[in-house]
């Protein structure tokens, strides 16, 4: 597989180009640095756009849903559009115009298909657990054949789409940096708090390794 | 104006209906909790979604960008979609089924327009800085009749949407919460560090407040 998404008319790079790329490499780092995306798709000609958390197997992008869900049912089989954002940082600057924001960022297009094959879906699923939580889908009491029925799994195949990174400080003109203004960079980033246990927990139960290593980013 | 946004056939809450709102409070605070927004909407058949920064007054939501770029120039005059959605925390449970997440967003509908006045441009570019950091547009240097004209500003009637928040611990059936398996809530939010002060700043220009203060959430 080539180490670059191909360039085509949707996603060929027509401003800031110097901040976009097609290598997989980036492309895949910033889809596992966070699960929250966005997936667009077209309904009776309008656009609709739902947040979902996806995770990544190799070459192709997963979201699930509940098989019931209108978004899933719209976005089977269907074109959609998918995007990735990390919100790194805000960007103050000396003018309103040069203010901005650093992140990371992943559109990808194309048509959505369905896992259909249960087993299939199960390890999808298991997959996704393990990309949050590292060796977690081992130790779940396992779906039962009604609930992996009621969940739907879609994937996208990484065929089409680029990567935007922005990570710099004020771009203001040198003669605005005499201002007595300050600009810089207020950075962001989704951070996980104090884990909070059910307090169904049966006692004596830890917080397992998964829990106290997750991170973002 | 009414309390809550009308219910349509595009925003009629099918599945988890508890959950959704259409009372204008809850999404004007979740709108204004994070700038972070995603808008979609169709060209040529096909759907597309950007990410980028909003923010609201009164009952409009504005977003801008360069007035030379696709996703503008795609979006003034057109139907979008528009979503808010703050990830709030992940939510650990006995079974892959019964994972799920904290979060609270919004769905917005209608067709953007686009703010052409100048002089109210520039007023809803000093309200999009204040937004974030109250009192700064004042203070900065103005942006020039130039800037103005590169920069596009999109805004988008409050009239059609809901909201939906999840704020809940694991929801395993009582039977699995005998297994000694951690369930619970990481929360997440995004988190503003330490502010990086640009290098240019002229000596003795001290943190603002606005910086000092800001948050999100």
């Amino acid at each position: 597989m080539s180490d670059e998404l191909p360039v085509t008319e949707r996603t060929r790079l027509r401003r800031a180009h110097q901040r976009g790329t097609f290598d997989r490499k980036t492309i895949y780092a910033i889809l596992d640095a966070q699960p929250l995306c966005h997936v667009a798709c077209v309904v009776d000609g309008y656009p609709y756009v739902v947040p979902t958390l996806q995770w990544r197997e190799g070459d192709t992008v997963y979201w699930h849903g509940s098989a019931a869900s209108r978004a899933i049912r719209a976005q089977a089989g269907a074109e959609v559009c998918l995007n990735v954002t990390l919100l790194d940082g805000l960007v103050l600057a000396r003018s309103g115009f040069h203010h901005s924001a650093n992140f990371r960022s992943v559109t990808l297009f194309g048509r959505a298909f369905m896992v259909d094959d249960p087993e299939e879906k199960r390890l999808k699923l298991a997959r996704f657990i393990d990309s949050l939580y590292p060796g977690r889908a081992a130790i779940l009491r396992p779906d039962t054949p009604q609930e992996l029925k009621a969940t739907a799994v879609l994937g996208l195949k990484i065929r089409e789409g680029s990567a935007k990174v922005k990570d710099a400080g004020p771009s203001d003109p040198e003669k605005d940096c005499a201002l007595p203004i300050w600009a810089g960079v207020i950075p962001l980033r989704l951070a996980p708090g104090e884990p909070v246990p059910d307090p169904r927990n049966p006692e004596g139960v830890a917080l397992p390794q998964h829990v106290r290593d997750f991170r973002l980013g």
